[in-house]
């Protein structure tokens, strides 16, 4: 069943409930594992967005998608390539990305991520949807420049890992089917990027069981699927936001 | 002052106290901030050990110590190369450290990890060692095989991010001169890595200024300092030992 489910600040209090037009009805208790309506609810104007789960860990694909790894002339991975975003990058929708200390070039990277709702660990491909709650928009913001220019050491941890790098939200949407998705990325109102999620190399349950065979995956934590072609620059001030229809748009102005 | 803190499982339920040679003292609160005696002590035997913080992330030095470095042939890095190990891979001493699905060739680092006990961004290197509140031991394990198999993208975090590849503890220990300590591994029974902190390329106030630089850390996060020469092989059955003087001696069987 599709519906969308977001975590919020409401008179300095985290709380969580279920989106349903401008409206959003709070429920008490473990949106991964039981909890119920409390009966309030509030207009989704009075509440302070926070990103939508909490993860222990956020797993972010590198060259996942045919279209970009056509551009940049990458070979076919024979596995998944990821790194981890730090908690620190971790942000809502409506929050602003920090300029890093150091400066540079900081690009946008629309992406789906994937929200697992049971633990899971060695889980098959057959059974991997079944592990996984629902889907959010993130931005994989990157600082472009520190990547490569240790030739012996590719800082992936680093340039993906300053505060606030890391916008998920606005909310998780269950009941999607992901290869139907796309994701659109809009930098001060322009698409800048718009491309099949059905063309992401390790679809969602190959994704979802190679990954849990390395590592235990929890309610909660998120896999970030990569990005494609459409990858740009943010100037302070720009506005990005990232679209799925079915989720909603995040939208984290920068500096 | 030089004290030993541990976090435990007794009858069930988590706690932390003070080590003073077999008994622990029970403590409540938050160790990083107020907290204070409960009266109740009780013999190390009796407990399980936890691993001695609860991080938000564990960062991982590469390449950041001389001997190493010249053993590898590998440049003097202008900054710290660093990756974070995923905190499924966190345990604690006494833990097994299970053999990854995958298999493949898995070595044991033994490395110092810095435990920050305030959060801090932007640190300068003079106040740096205000926002440590002490050290433990590492074992930064590492599936050997995976890291270079993807000539397009090393896979650090992979590599080192399997279910409990990072075992710390027995101890935080306060009021230690980081500058003057060794870290020894001993593989079932036999030293294999024995060097100097002071060999430390970015040395520790250094090195927490820096990284807070590009990420806000927190109380209970840990930096591993990276390891230096003498790193090997484990197989199924091995016992390995990081032990570093003032901290104590943590303690893992791999399979």
């Amino acid at each position: 069943m599709h519906s969308l489910w977001i975590r919020y600040e409401h008179d300095g209090r985290a709380g969580f409930g279920r989106l349903d037009g401008e409206r959003v009805h709070e429920h008490q208790g473990d949106l991964f594992a039981r909890h119920e309506p409390t009966g309030r609810s509030f207009a989704l104007s009075e509440l302070r967005l926070l990103a939508p789960t909490q993860p222990s860990k956020v797993v972010a694909m590198w060259n996942n998608f045919g279209a970009l790894r056509a551009r940049l002339g990458l070979g076919l991975p024979e596995e998944p390539l990821y790194l981890l975003k730090s908690p620190n990058s971790w942000c809502a929708s409506g929050d602003a990305v920090a300029v890093p200390r150091c400066g540079g070039k900081v690009v946008f990277e629309g992406e789906l991520g994937i929200v697992i709702g049971r633990r899971c660990s060695g889980v098959s491909e057959a059974q991997a949807l079944e592990h996984v709650f629902g889907y959010t928009c993130a931005n994989d913001v990157t600082q472009a420049e520190i990547l490569n220019r240790d030739a012996s050491f590719a800082q992936w941890t680093r340039a993906k890992g300053f505060d606030t790098f890391c916008p998920m939200g606005p909310a998780i949407a269950t009941g999607l089917d992901p290869q139907t998705l796309r994701v659109r990325t809009l930098l001060d109102g322009q698409v800048r990027q718009d491309y099949p999620i059905s063309d992401m190399t390790f679809p969602v349950p190959r994704l979802v069981s190679l990954i849990s065979q390395d590592m235990t995956l929890l309610p909660g934590d998120v896999i970030l699927c990569g990005t494609s072609v459409g990858v740009g620059s943010m100037k302070p001030g720009s506005l990005v936001e990232v679209e799925i229809e079915g989720i909603g748009r995040l939208s984290n102005r920068f500096g």
